[in-house]
């Protein structure tokens, strides 16, 4: 799994507090443990501090990069504040996030060609968010395709089938499920990533929902996620699904993180 | 999610020890508490003690009787053993188990019809245990269509694919979620069924990857296990995938199990 760490969020209240503290400690500290945890990304969005959002981006970046050589996310959906934070991030940083609403396509594509970026691919257009198994595969389907013609490598895409609360609609997590599974068909070689948290909101024993959507989504297809990853006992079910779904030879990894005491049962 | 309590087992060792000394009082607390977690069925086990199987099968279903009216699953290869349980055990009993193996099938099926009981339908024949795909999906095909032409109705078969351990072949598990697949989308109607504890054997962090692989088979369409119903992670995560699955309107079991406070979220 290819994971990205989704702390260092501004919708996030004491991130949002220590940014506009400039506290760096708490931030640079949510960063080496992120890294620590094993993500191949930390995503970094400043978007709530509105029209400071790109003076903190830089200082965000700036900041983590004295503590961390992992590769960042840059999370924002204003092309501009893309553009700074790319420029600053250093080799191989993601783009979170493109998308089919016109102007969000037009301004992203540039930016995902100029750096030859790995670039999240929300399955969205003007039309908004589909609800439907078909209308989902086919939003993504036509991104996918889209991009491509416009010169961007398939194994640069994570399309991103927008996970969104059972809580406000139990049968939307199966349509999500399946849409994973058709993409999964349709495009070999692609990336399938997702936000699997947002599927508790609103619902109780939220890490518990998490960890088993996550499980449910990696055996449709998912290979990439936006996570917690300083929750270990979704770590460890990361872990257990791998092995379990053939992504482990010899359960190795697995075998390895328990060792490691990283896989301790909940008592 | 059918269950089916596994814990009234004689190759568990303390289970068996009790069996020997008709320790009534340990053996009918693991009865009640599996009934008071919400179990189907009790599976009762008593192969263990050889030549005395019979003997402490008809006196473990006595014992259990005497405290709880759940539904009770007679588990032997033995006809014999199957009959006198039977015979004793109530309406509703399940028989676990019949197999395409020659000799199993022609003296388990007259008493699946005289009892019109479930029965679990073991994906093995004579040729011993499938190790494809192909060959998981077509043993447990040759199977259903076999009884159902004996007079079985779709609605008494529990397939069961035999979940095999990761820890011997990461390959199988993934074989065994295609297997359910293939078999969920040939019989609609039939039951699916697991033993899914089998799957993390000499494997550590075992309850961990019991959960994650249950969560794995119920995506694909199982519709039953056999598993130990008193470990709560367990049951809290059937209740996660039930919800995800969309198989739990409005999440209002997720919700009730919540309130009742058995969906803790281990610390």
């Amino acid at each position: 799994m290819i994971l990205v760490g989704e702390l260092l969020n501004s919708t996030r209240k004491k991130v949002r507090a220590a940014l506009e503290a400039r506290d760096s400690a708490y931030l640079q500290d949510l960063a080496r443990r992120q890294a620590e945890a094993g993500v191949s990304y930390i995503d970094l969005n400043t978007g709530a501090l509105l029209d400071r959002e790109i003076e903190s981006l830089q200082w965000l970046i700036r900041t983590v990069r004295e503590v961390t050589d992992c590769k960042l996310s840059i999370d924002s959906p204003n092309a501009e504040a893309l553009a700074v934070g790319l420029d600053l991030a250093g080799p191989g940083a993601m783009i979170n996030s493109i998308s089919a609403e016109s102007q969000r396509y037009a301004t992203v594509l540039p930016l995902v060609l100029k750096y030859g970026a790995p670039v999240i691919a929300l399955g969205m257009d003007d039309a908004g968010l589909p609800e439907t198994e078909a209308t989902g595969f086919e939003t993504i389907a036509r991104l996918v395709e889209r991009l491509e013609r416009d010169g961007v490598k398939r194994e640069q895409i994570f399309a991103d089938p927008l996970v969104r609360p059972a809580g406000a609609n139990t049968q939307i997590p199966p349509v999500v499920l399946d849409v994973i599974g058709r993409v999964r068909a349709a495009f070999p070689g692609l990336h399938i990533s997702g936000g699997v948290s947002n599927v508790s909101y609103g619902l109780p024993a939220r890490k518990l929902l998490n960890r088993a959507f996550l499980t449910l989504c990696m055996s449709r297809g998912l290979d990439a996620a936006i996570v917690d990853p300083l929750d270990r006992d979704l770590m460890a079910e990361i872990a257990a699904a791998e092995a379990l779904l053939g992504r482990d030879p010899f359960a190795m990894n697995f075998i390895t993180l328990h060792r490691a005491g990283r896989l301790e049962e909940p008592s």
